[in-house]
């Protein structure tokens, strides 16, 4: 089992314009067959901190998710609007 | 319902020791009656970089977490084997 957290930090006057994007992301991600969780969460200080709380089973289904046409299409447009680069933690379960 | 993420940085030749503490924690957090999810996980690049993923009703709940005896008495036990101050993030769920 392959845990991901991913980091967005986008300008506060564009977080309306991403909404769709994201909600759009986060439908078409929980759709893909190996998806097991996705879910996007919003720092309560910051309401253009985002985080993505991923779940899936290896490796190999992260690298589907990020080839598949809704990601390659969307984060690009979701990026225009950061205010700095993103980051991800790939984690293991420990307990 | 309010997503944690908790990140501890420890020493990584006290990583052994400090594992019975973290299962401690889990296994008692978990038996907690408000405790929705408590997961922790290992960064796959940093075997001392151990990141809680939590889920609670509200913001008293994690206040009574905090205020539980195991939490008391594992975390500072815990603490004395960091390399660096840990961190959190409160966050509320977008989608």
């Amino acid at each position: 089992m392959l845990k991901v957290i991913a980091q967005d930090f986008i300008k506060l006057d564009r977080v309306e314009e991403v909404m769709p994007l994201y909600r759009e992301l986060v439908d078409k991600t929980r759709a893909e067959p190996l998806c097991i969780s996705y879910e996007l969460c919003v720092d309560q200080k910051d309401p253009g901190h985002f985080v993505f709380l991923e779940e899936w089973p290896d490796r190999d289904a992260l690298d589907a998710h990020c080839a598949t046409e809704h990601f390659q299409r969307l984060v690009p447009l979701i990026d225009r609007h950061q205010r700095q680069p993103g980051t991800y933690l790939l984690m293991d379960a420990f307990a």
